[in-house]
């Protein structure tokens, strides 16, 4: 029974992973679009949505079969309950490529807003952000994902500089505050990913030291961040 | 034990709900606060987030004891993982109403912005469909769930004219910029307020007629606003 259990978080796991690649995807195909001004990766990454939604179901379904039919408790069980969760934010994420995806499509229709600001920058952090959770999710690794929780802090750092780059450019160029605010739009979209994997990362560290650190944690970041 | 884990489960409900009403006070502070330029109010708001965490924290535990306890299978065992996922939900709403007051003291620096946008009836909308997913939650209401879906897409409604009109605002006068940007801000987080009352709401209606209706609730939301 116990081995049997086993192989099915084994293969629940896997599935979470394959899951995140997906999302993964998304989102670095949502960043590249924005970058290269690619309106057909933007609609690639509308296409792909619907898949990511499955992927939520499946794994879901499995990790109920999996309670009921094992009845894991203590680390166990809060593995399974935090893959529940875990999928929850990454379908999410795939949500935030997705409002970046259709915001590009709608600013390319615009001439180029070329701000000093560095947006390409957000995007791969919030990409490197997503794949690193995953990894740390698969190795147990509380010290990579508390690689995150400081990535995240940082991120929280360059989006306030974009948003008072472009303010700036939108008070001197009237004419670019469409662009403008679509561009905060998505580097808001780029910072909500990055918070998700920042609680993948959190319950990570949750599971791997049998602490809740989520509010602490939270509490800490709020008091530099305040 | 069949009675015990009733009991249980229903102290589990109440803590919910109370949590919620917590959460939706934060959501109705933050919104008077904007409204009435009230940064008192404000940061009673961010003294509040304490509590919800902990809140959160206690829920957890609780779900799980009961899970590792009495070992509930079918819709009982989707009922408590529903909660674990739902705490986590009004964790983050609260989070969002702490972030709409952190703005609403930065607006309070400015001189008042009045446009003719409805941001008013945004805040009220979200707090309602806050107030209503509990009560869906607490009657187990798949109707009532419904009408928050429906709710939803007004919202997203709303939220497009006052972006539209926060950027002619801007446009005209390009010193209301920081402030129209705030603005804009501000309704995307009780934007995404009611977009988590709406996951709760979807997972009512799944706890109550065991279906997955939430990607296709979704896709056909998708189709209907793309």
């Amino acid at each position: 029974m116990k081995r049997h259990f086993d192989d099915e978080l084994k293969q629940l796991k896997e599935k979470v992973f394959r899951m995140g690649l997906k999302v993964e995807e998304a989102v670095a195909k949502a960043s590249g679009a924005l970058i290269e001004r690619d309106s057909k990766k933007a609609e690639a990454v509308l296409r792909g949505d619907q898949e990511i939604n499955l992927s939520e179901i499946e794994i879901d379904e499995l990790g109920h079969e999996l309670i009921a039919l094992y009845q894991p408790a203590a680390v166990d069980l809060r593995f399974v309950t935090m893959v529940l969760k875990m999928t929850s934010d990454l379908e999410r994420m795939g949500d935030q490529a997705v409002n970046i995806a259709e915001k590009v499509i709608q600013i390319n229709q615009e001439p180029p807003l070329t701000p000093s600001v560095d947006l390409p920058k957000i995007a791969q952090t919030a990409r490197a952000m997503v794949r690193e959770a995953l990894d740390a999710f698969m190795e147990k690794d509380a010290k990579r994902a508390k690689e995150i929780l400081e990535k995240d802090d940082v991120m929280d750092t360059i989006n306030d500089q974009v948003y008072d780059e472009l303010q700036k450019v939108m008070q001197e160029k009237p004419e670019t505050v469409p662009q403008g605010v679509a561009l905060i739009m998505v580097s808001h979209n780029l910072e909500r990913i990055a918070d998700l994997a920042t609680n993948i990362a959190e319950d990570v560290i949750y599971l791997a030291r049998g602490i809740d650190v989520r509010h602490h944690i939270r509490e800490r970041r709020e008091e530099t961040t305040l």
